[in-house]
């Protein structure tokens, strides 16, 4: 027996690594992917890639797609997610957003960052957050999954359980990431264009970024405490994919590299996609290129007596996409590797 | 006039870099390059650009090239300048390193951190740091000048006026910096290697690295203090040129964005290789690819109370050869922006 | 039933692409990966990739090895490849080798290529070109596989079935062909470090370069000659993965698109890793990306009479790693996408 | 004195690489600078790196700029330059144009090419065709100059000595382009922006390039035939500035290396921009990059009896900007490398 999927907004970078994944996933059936722009064209046209393939795009028709479904997974821009989430979970179908829409858990926080009301804020309740290694128990039997962002998973996993364990202090936090240029999606915009990016690195969004919330609520729910206030400063660099998060913490007294190790063993050792690296290594975006796997390194500097964390993801897989399909083969029941690998 | 200038180790990239600016310098002539490997081959065997040039490389044989030469620029390995400073001296060469290898004013760092005894400790006394906007008055006589470092440059251009004017904190600062390829020199190693290093972006050397002290020790002298300690975060990231440092600072009360504004007006408002951007913009290397300018960002991060810091440059122009350059241009009484244009 | 399989020379990137695809192999299972300089490191110390993976790098002991393995595949540089067939095909294991050595049938063109005897010559007629869309018969008996080299896998599937079908002349054809930085391997030699590579592009190996031989022969198979001469022109091009070959033969009388379409159709139409695009238009490395498929495009030129095909692999999979596994999957009965797609 | 200079379209590529040669150019004052987009704001808004400079976008007021300038680059898009070129002739001042709209001197082929008639036939005779190395003596007195295009510059250098000596056939000759992205202009479209470009190589434009025509109409006048036909074939590389022509011809009886040195000797041995490489060197856009110099290499293929030819530059600098300030310093009278060294 085999999922039936649906994705909605399949045309974009975030669409192109699903149609990748779902294509040979063995439990895993595409009846539906959508483009507004591209609708009544053969996938091939978009991403000749998939010429073998005889999908093709249609109109987000959300009631009748909803009909032959039963996970939908949604690429859609910013905005866009509660409109198609009401009718598909009032037909039973599970959701799975990759966009930002469903992440925040404080209706307030969400107006803050995004200058408007929540259109539904009950979903937002309702809403599991879609990072697997965090919650898991939650994702068996989510309707609604919020799929967590690429630079928040790569800043959230290495540092959530070294909060957990009060290895760290939980003020000061500084997290720089680098990301590859498909983390914009795929905009045509002056900024994006080859010449632009290519032997270009900046930082952007230094102060109140749209993931900084995100990332803030999950460092505080590790951390038990109901606020933290970080810096996350993200950066452009000139590749495809990847996200490298470099993150300093104030060790907390007693702090040892042995320590870290093994509360990381205890939290990591038994996932299939995050790859702990032995102390004092740093991780490596091409070494998660494609892959669905979180790579971390770990350090401890005893002359400002920090810790000093290195993160690795493929934004479109572990970042989006993968992440993605894991939590949909959690909610189903299936083996969480299918078609990760 | 012109300047007699002689090249030691000027097959690598800051050599590169050296001879492109020096070729078209109005007051410079070249009367030695020097390399051990390529001795006796025309300077076109190693770099084609320059084939109209009818320069050769001989061996460093420092006396006699010492006989017929005003400047010695030094662009040696680390551990190599001491050699041929003394007899540069001695024969009343003025002498431009651009190794780290007097910089440190300190024998103990020197030794913490290269593990062995300077071989010169007076020379340390006597060279003056290279980098103009900090010490011109003192350049303008030096005979031994120690030019700043790449990531240094990067690093202590932004910060020092502000330490300087305490609008910020010289406690708990953090530089994650990335940098091109070209700052590992021209070294055939495996991790240097195209498919190595592209789609790769990732931190190195995040305890300890060797330009730490160099940092540190300009920060504190701008902060008026005997010694601070940060975290210096470098990463490799997948272009030639260039280097960002973000830097993220404790703001002392009271800090404001016009303050930070005054206070690099006051530093840099007639500086002709620094640019500092309007308020909440984010400096970029590709503005400043093959130039010498030092391109500065500010932000204020009223959350967390943090004044957040970027800036640019060319690691072989600002952060080597074009340095090197103007240093000479000033200890040599010339126009500052001569052959930097 | 598992296949059991011995990769021969595994830390070179054509090893690690066998790896990538023999993991996610459902009837593969590796039995050694050899490797004289990392023997008795886990294969996470080469490829951290690979860190959930148990196995380890051996030394290359072929009689042991061949005990415990059905197929072997030999990823080692040019001219080893014999003393390892040997022993291998002794014992009744099936060869599959990467590289050149076996892949010209005439000991002459051996000789004058690459200046010495061939060591095997009984092996030279033995072995089959493995190059499944012309020799899929032959390779299901095959004991000793000679895989296509990754420019002549580009150049002979866009022209052999014009040449058989004589829409275009023997004569005169012209092979440009852009590889990425892959293709040189894993060396670690000057030429290939980044800053070198990255905003480079340049031919070599403009004449008689080693592939031009085997892609000669091939073609002359095709058209039912004994020989042709073509002139086949290499470029590296800044980029990791990736074959874009272009091609120009003069057209015989009467040819049109069409015929070209259904010549196309006949010889492709039912293969899975040969997509050939719509008239005039042209094929583009990225969308065949990290996938086994060589992509096609077909353009006619009336005013000087000429066809001009364009061809893109993936040169470490079809071109190398998963043209070799093709083959395999043929020789044991297997789909022949297993692990492919 | 110098020459004062207006630039037409300073807001893309071409408009920057003209900005950053005539800022430091001894002998040239820039008195305008156009861009209906961005008229009104200082240049530093659109490059920041010419910050210190403060020129500001006007809007593309012919009559007016034409009071205040000596020479007047024409950096606008195909289909503009006889609307102002005219004015500006009328009005005295000598007009380069970096567009293709006078290059051709048969209006018949502009016709075909470009599905029009051309504006202002009377000004394509006047035109002189903006290629020092072959057109240095009519420059001097020229009022229009038509600069050479990119890839026109890259095929027609080496190959017009060689077609001008009857070493080579004129007929059968094949040019295989590869340029940076800048190429297409800075233009903001899904082809052009980081993740469709990186990774990716591809031909465009196979049949029926516009520079065709060009490249053909100047080979033929090298060769002394009305007319001669050619395989012109671009392609889109993943790097920023560089254009790689491969070209093969058919050899005439008797030719040798020794020969084709005698050849290229003769033609580019005082030349200043011309490199000819050592016989069977290749030619690299590496070393050409940011440069006003083509490098040339050849070789001699026996076994087809090809003569093989490499030739590259910067598309933006000898192939557009600084070709474009070499001929005005042509015109002008003033040493010809000024600003482009």
């Amino acid at each position: 027996m085999k999922i039936k999927v649906a994705v909605f907004g399949a045309s974009g970078y975030a669409g192109e690594e699903l149609l990748r994944i779902l294509l040979r996933h063995p439990h895993a059936e595409i009846t539906a992917i959508t483009s507004r722009k591209n609708a009544g064209e053969p996938v091939s046209n978009v991403f000749p890639r998939f010429t073998g393939s005889n999908l093709e795009f249609c109109t987000p028709d959300v009631e009748a797609i909803a009909q032959n479904c039963d996970a939908a997974i949604l690429a859609l821009p910013h905005g866009l997610a509660t409109e198609y989430a009401i009718p598909l979970l009032n037909a039973g179908v599970k959701v799975f957003d990759i966009s930002a829409d469903f992440r925040l858990r404080s209706q307030e926080k969400y107006k803050e960052y995004y200058n408007a009301d929540h259109p539904a804020p009950e979903l937002l309740k309702k809403a599991v957050y879609g990072l697997p290694e965090r919650y898991r128990e939650q994702l068996k039997n989510a309707d609604l999954v919020a799929c967590a962002g690429c630079y928040p998973t790569s800043s959230i996993l290495p540092t959530a359980p070294l909060l957990a364990a009060k290895l760290v202090s939980p003020e000061g936090i500084v997290v720089a990431s680098c990301s590859g240029v498909t983390g914009a999606g795929r905009k045509v915009d002056l900024p994006y264009i080859f010449p632009e990016c290519n032997e270009s690195l900046k930082a952007y969004g230094v102060v109140g970024h749209r993931h900084l919330p995100e990332i803030e609520q999950e460092m505080a729910a590790a951390a038990g405490l109901p606020e933290i206030a970080i810096n996350f400063i993200p950066h452009l660099a000139p590749m495809n994919r990847g996200i490298n998060s470099t993150i300093v913490m104030d060790a907390m007294p007693g702090v040892t590299l042995e320590k870290i190790a093994e509360v990381y063993e205890k939290a990591y050792g038994s996932e299939q996609f995050v790859r702990v690296l032995p102390a004092k290594r740093t991780s490596d975006t091409k070494y998660v290129f494609m892959t669905n796997t979180c790579e971390i390194g770990y350090n401890l500097d005893a002359h400002t007596n920090k810790v000093i964390v290195t993160s690795c993801i493929d934004n479109l897989t572990k970042g989006a996409s993968g992440q993605a399909v894991q939590c949909m083969n959690i909610r189903f029941g299936l083996p969480e590797a299918e078609g990760l690998i």
